[in-house]
């Protein structure tokens, strides 16, 4: 018999049943160290956490996060609270020793994620930052054939997160639109996870320059259940100030001399979850797009140049990453199952005192580079990372 | 607190798994009027058995399903054993009044179905046949549009289902095979699902000519782990004959006067779970592929002709079939999601006392026009599927 | 300078249009050994053959077609005249002395088609059938691949040919739909040119089975015009029968014991001139689509295996057939090309009076796997191609 | 009879051949009011200028390009020589009083494009800039639905224009590295395109951030006949310096508030002439890839939302823009077509004396932007284009 680890999940929307799933299953398909308990959900309104509680099985329902993470019995918090609240949670969550497995983005600024890994770190705690996409098993794949050296010398990343949810001018003045409680629009909540797979895959971001654009500068108040983002509805007929961008375009210079951009937008229509990439080096390229996440992309120049075109691979064969988990070649999984990836190797790496990337490090990297693009955004100029301080 | 319901799960192979996962995720995602138990698992090999209930947590095993069935506290049979104990299974699990859920295909010859069909039918117990596919959302969502008539007058109906796992001549002799346990290669084993797509989508077939062929005629003996699908391994040196299909292509005609294709193999490399179709009617188009199993290619004739093309619907959107159970538009879901949707259909049916489609009678259906395709191919003339008595 | 080399057109439609323009690139493009000179055009009206000739730079019109083929100084007839004339016209050209430069598909009979290749043989003249499509880029890579073995053994064809051009059930009961005019339906007119694709890239057809339908069976009798294809255009209020197929669906199977499947329609919404095959071999297979007919998919089987998929190799590389004559990578080409291509290949032959494929016998294998289909769908049972005579 | 209309055209490469075509065809495609006759080939090399004017056909050769702008009997000055002197050419024709169609880049300076604007606008001739691209029937489609308010509100430009047949560090310090004879690389040479296609499609472009890239610093000096693009021909042992960027990645404001991004490169391996656009809009969403130039993917925002989808329309129905002078749907054009159909418009606008789009105005607002993109990078800040003087 394995052993079991507590768990407590910290928020009950979207994201909290996308982890809670994740931890139900990870034992079933990997051959991991420990056998997931589902022991404490907590939620701020207590119909919703109560329904959700007894949905995904766990034992408790708590209404302080704070009092959660002192308890003894729990050993891994997941974080699938709003991005405000991320710094504090993690800060608290490492003083009481808890390994942290928090959702993205890291946080609202620099300082925040700074601080979050500074106290990861004093507390030498496990940390994971759900930046889920690098566990895709064809984007794992195109990390194992770069780092193999098959695309030679690195020269360009070109990379996009569209999505269209927004585009209806009656679509409500959310959380999303707020500064203070989203620091950012697509360029914090899409592109912070294109700088993830960019550092993931490319290297360190030097300098980047960004413009920012807000299409839609007045939107309804939302009235009760507008996070349901369904437009118009429960409008009160009032209208507020739109303080975060609808779309940012960037370039940038890696530190490796590679070439970069990143265009993220809300405003594409007909792209519902668009995070794509192509990357070109000396010997082969590599193009990937989430909406068909189990093809990668490949050219390779090694072949006879009349032969040469991008192959289409399903990532899905046995010997891929991750796949073999699953079903078979061929039969393509989905959207929830990088979480299920990120969930089996954060097991192991709890259990060998290993470190799992990325981690709060890697937020304060991600974050940084936000904040530059910011800055260069306000101050119409080429910025460096390292001048995000 | 949800009724409980109890499953006995028949086989722990790769179907084993495929169906406890949706039993296990049914009730989190889908309002269902029960709470699944895994209750017993049924195998033939201790070891395999007892691994398999302890990940999956079944409460018990058992090594004779017959006695399994008769137990009063199992109110669903999990048939997910080798096709050749169908029969035997189905006529036994409706007698002792269990609603039963069948892999497919339904059985090894028309006789067969057509006993099982009659013993459900008799027993008047639920039954469903787990031709899955027709759960995908975006298939689901075909015959929605259909039946609203967006097609028009059905014109064609253009089938594929390829594979290339078997191509290497070194892969040994497995059940596969053999007449007696699999009837058919790809035309028993993957022609099934796509003459269960058309009967869904385009209605009864009424007449049939096929042409079979085997590449490879003799292949190794397998030695032990041969079942893995490992070219090679455990080869004996010694060979055996091929009795069945590697390739199989069949055109139809349909009571409702479409014209029908349906190509077959286990020798296209390069497909791995290329499951194809094309419509074609006199408004419209569709066009679908499993392994881009999210999107559903549509051209509408009553666009302005400049701007006819075929749309790529991403099938994801809360609205479309079966599909805002899960995540967002955008967030695709894989292969094993469909498994979900039949048991949330199945259950729902249990409640009422509905039925739900594909069942044993269809199953009937099917595996004749599969006989049809192999009297076709025999005497080498166009076969009525009434002729199959 | 280039010697000249004289030629009469022989129709002034849609295909004389693309021929002229073909003689008129020819040796602007390809190192030929001739200029051609658009000597004599031929038409029945004599208002279009003037200003068709006018357009495209002949030196005279005629409205004799037997006395242009006695004339000394043409060398080459090139007939784009309806099917119907073309036994006629080819066995007086022959019979003239002339190298024979035919439209497709070749005959309206198998009888016809032997008559023609007789005729031409006995006189031993240069002949050539267009069937354009062999001699685009991509196709010719294809036959080369296949030739150096890249695909191993042959297991399947998967042709399709599929227009959309006559769904409306108002469009005029031309040609096209009469027996004696036009023989079939998409069978003649599109499967000839899958049949011969399918010939220069796998080999000869064994036997076949077919199904054939008609999904409208009275149209409008077309008023003047009715040939420009446009909807109703002239109708006079009075319907007529159509005598031939709207579909034909085709399986077969080839003297090397490849599998084969030709699908065709004209009815098939959204497809405007979806030429496609897939093939299928031991090492390697490959899809093409005239749609895209730059591009080639290519799966190579000896890759290794999780970096296998199919390639999109662009066939516009300066090393690949005919490509080098025109542009640059990447730049692509179009409809018309082959046309040059066999063009510039009929010229060599003429010169050093080698052969060209296909040509009349080629013809005569074509329609008898045609006739082949017609009897299959006819007498509802496989046929030997062999069969006819 | 038409009149006839001299052209001379200055230059006798890849373009040179493209545009002679070009002559050649569109009277037999366009009702023109011209008949184009190839009067003067001019080229530096004697053996070159004269097989290329025998083989299109051209009365004379000339070796001094000045002269044969002096000639009475000359209508048209076609200059398709190097960027370098297209300043010299373009004033000089203008003072001729001859009608200009000039290959683009324009020039290598916003300095010469202002005086080539001048001196045409000055001696009211008509003049047109070759960016082909925008009569590509698909582009010239999008441009009509764009015009109709189909898009609504733009919001986003993503444009990239990617090649790879610099790749290899063998390939030779040709004219294209140097900043005297290019000016820029990719930039110039392909942004150029984009740019023309981006105030096509969207508007005036306001701001721009640029940064810029030289993978391979130094090359082998080429021998003779280096300029055929052979790697390594003619290497004499020695290096050079690159002068010019390999990749150059840009992102921008327009003037109506659409936010842009152009990314182009020689250094993506396996893009052979990929000239892409996405355009977003509040109703609607386009994309274009030129290695797919027959086709236009749409998405309508007004379709009902679980049935939208990027449509894939084929832009070859004889509806569409241009393309009714071809052939038949489906039956697809390529790369040189769009210089045919600028050559119809050119001698209507000749004919009519109005005005063609896009010109040496055009010209001066499009080497704008590019010189902004140099300031942006070199001084690391956003530039307005309007800081260009």
């Amino acid at each position: 018999m394995k052993k079991k680890i507590n768990i407590a999940v910290l928020g009950t929307g979207f994201m909290g049943k996308a982890h809670s799933n994740g931890w139900m299953k990870v034992a079933k398909f990997f051959d991991v160290p420990f056998e997931p308990v589902l022991k404490v959900a907590f939620g701020t309104e207590r119909d919703d956490t109560e329904e959700f509680a007894q949905k995904w099985g766990f034992s408790e329902t708590a209404y302080d996060w704070a009092q959660v993470m002192e308890r003894d019995d729990i050993d891994i918090v997941d974080i699938v609270a709003p991005t405000k609240v991320h710094k504090d949670m993690v800060v608290k969550a490492a003083r009481c020793g808890k390994a942290v497995f928090c959702e993205k983005p890291a946080a609202l600024s620099y300082a925040e994620a700074v601080e979050m890994a500074a106290a990861v770190k004093q507390a030498g705690v496990l940390s994971y930052l759900n930046h889920n996409y690098r566990r895709v098993p064809a984007v794992a794949f195109a990390k194992k054939m770069i780092e193999e050296g098959r695309l030679g010398t690195l020269y360009e990343w070109r990379g996009a997160y569209l999505q269209d949810w927004i585009m209806d001018p009656e679509f409500p003045l959310t959380w999303h639109f707020k500064r203070d409680l989203a620091r950012g629009g697509p360029l914090w909540d899409l592109s912070s996870h294109s700088v993830d797979l960019a550092r993931y895959l490319i290297g360190e971001v030097k300098s980047v320059m960004a413009i920012q654009k807000t299409f839609i500068e007045e939107r309804p108040l939302p009235g009760k259940g507008a996070a349901t983002f369904t437009a118009g509805k429960g409008a009160t007929g009032e209208t507020g100030k739109v303080e975060v961008d609808d779309a940012s375009f960037m370039i940038t210079e890696f530190e490796n001399g590679v070439l970069g951009s990143f265009d993220t937008s809300r405003f594409a229509g007909g792209r519902k979850n668009y995070n794509y990439f192509e990357i070109y080096g000396s010997k082969g390229s590599l193009a990937w797009n989430f909406e068909r996440m189990n093809e990668l992309q490949y050219l390779n120049m090694e072949d006879p140049a009349d032969e040469q075109g991008f192959r289409n691979i399903m990532v899905t064969n046995s010997t891929h990453p991750y796949a073999g988990a699953w079903w078979a070649p061929g039969h393509v999984v989905g959207y929830e199952h990088a979480f299920v990836h990120a969930m089996a190797d954060f097991l192991h790496a709890y259990e060998t005192g290993g470190t799992i990337d990325p981690n709060m490090e890697d937020g304060v990297k991600i974050i940084q580079v936000l904040e530059a693009a910011l800055k260069s955004s306000d101050e119409e100029r080429k910025v460096r990372v390292a001048e995000i301080k």
